[in-house]
């Protein structure tokens, strides 16, 4: 088991979905990811939160595994975002961001956080994504996100992250953004050729891709009865292929692949609660139960 | 290899997309079927044109092996159907519709048309498709397709005619409309428990989902570099499949699964090009290796 570093955001979500809302809940995209990928190895968690964030997220947090050495708690308050999403659930309608304590945001890795096996850089100012690459030896492994903000503002400083990691993991509109072409396939063909070797897009209910250098992967999401709330889908996605990843050290093809499987997993449960409801009383058995669901779901005879 | 009967539409499409524009073109819903599955089986064709309908697509037609006794020559004009497409691909836009002969149409069965091995009711009023059921003998497997406008105005019709079929194939918009809930795997047990055996809810670019009574099979669209028009995709789609299945005669789970990956990639070629011009040049052998491909896309090793 390899230890995974993570740095990202932690928030206080409030959220209204077509299915029930929710009010000032645990979220973040670090949280999520932290939680979905300690079912599968150790992680070490960088963040920053206010004054205002009880001890008992911090004792959840703990009980996963996780180390919170770098979750900073700083004067002032925690992160906030309020969205909507209609039926359209792959779309989050932001209605306010109060950034908080995140504004000021200087992530300082703790000494013991600095040989990491795997890195995720979460969806923050691709400055901050750099810094933090800068303070650590270079991983086996490191996977970045973003998002719209950020490849319109920061572009330039956005590209010369993604020429240093190994994996892009974005959802479909932004990769359109950041390739600037309607069609995925050139869009990989784009970035593929500057720097990542895998380009992961994510399609919310309609699954996920993975584009390298020898050809494409593509999964559909698990079909739900009941979706709650599709907050954090995306991050314990990505959680759950990274965890799954660091915990195995297999970066072949065939290892990717479960990886992303894993991930479409752990985000399947993610969306049947609100916050992180689902993945609290999960087990890792649930998780593998879900696995081989979704080779049910998706296997078919060749041609001989 | 068995016989497929399919009844539809044959029409001249005038259609845009972000990628191009074709004017009075060949299309409509029995001939993207029936060209498809001409690649497969023996095709018996049921349609209605009219005067303006050119012999050279009628020996295109012939050319593709198809039987067009039952394709009608009536005084009047042909039907025409004009829409555009957005980047939102999955969906058309109807800008006009001129049913024509279309509208009187009455499906006369040529006696030896009448004992089918398969049979694909294409999207026309249920109330003419429960027709064309009540004219042959039951084939081994019936399949049907149908839209909106019939889920909202014939709709104790359209479920006297599900009753008596095998497959339901709609896309994801009328299987809500259908269901009457958000929930796909909620309106698939309906469905399920109300006739067909299998539930096929087309996603367009997003690929497919198969819900039968032991479970859901589910496969992405093949990522393609270039998409020029969507228009025939969920005909050709059915083509493939309905194709595949009279010319095995396999309806095992297995067997069903394959037949989902044929009609995926006949999709898949169909949107490569305007009308059926991709669908022209084709090869049996190309079908081949994009089937291979489409395992190549999916395949992940399961848990030991």
């Amino acid at each position: 088991m390899g230890r995974l570093l993570v740095v990202g955001s932690v928030a206080f979500d409030t959220v209204r979905t077509p299915f029930g809302e929710a009010t000032e809940v645990l979220g973040g995209s670090a949280t999520y990811f932290s939680t979905a990928a300690s079912f599968f190895t150790d992680v070490d968690l960088i963040a920053v939160v206010g004054e205002d964030f009880p001890d008992e997220y911090v004792t959840f947090l703990k009980s996963r595994g996780i180390d919170v050495s770098g979750l900073e708690r700083r004067s002032g308050k925690t992160f906030r975002w309020r969205g909507e999403y209609t039926y359209q659930l792959n779309e989050a309608h932001t209605l306010d961001t109060q950034l908080n304590v995140l504004e000021s945001f200087r992530p300082k890795i703790p000494d013991h956080y600095r040989t990491p096996d795997a890195l995720f850089l979460g969806n923050i100012d691709p400055e901050l994504q750099m810094d933090v690459l800068n303070q650590v030896e270079r991983p086996r492994i490191v996977a970045c996100d973003t998002m719209n903000f950020w490849i319109h503002g920061k572009r330039d400083a956005l590209w010369k992250v993604l020429e240093k990691i190994d994996v892009l993991v974005i959802n479909d509109g932004e990769a359109r953004e950041l390739g600037q072409d309607f069609s995925l396939v050139k869009v990989a063909k784009d970035v593929l050729a500057r720097g990542p070797k895998y380009f992961i897009i994510k399609r919310g209910e309609y699954g996920v891709l993975m584009f390298h250098e020898k050809g494409v992967f593509g999964a559909p999401a698990f079909p739900l009865e009941m979706v709650k709330d599709p907050t954090g889908a995306g991050d314990t996605f990505a959680g759950g292929f990274m965890g799954h990843l660091s915990s195995t050290g297999d970066f072949s093809d065939a290892g990717l692949r479960r990886a992303i499987i894993f991930g479409s997993v752990m985000a399947s449960f993610t969306v049947e609660g609100f916050s992180l409801d689902r993945l609290r009383p999960l087990e890792y058995q649930d998780i593998e139960t879900r696995f081989r669901d979704f080779k049910r779901l998706t296997h078919f005879e060749d041609l001989s």
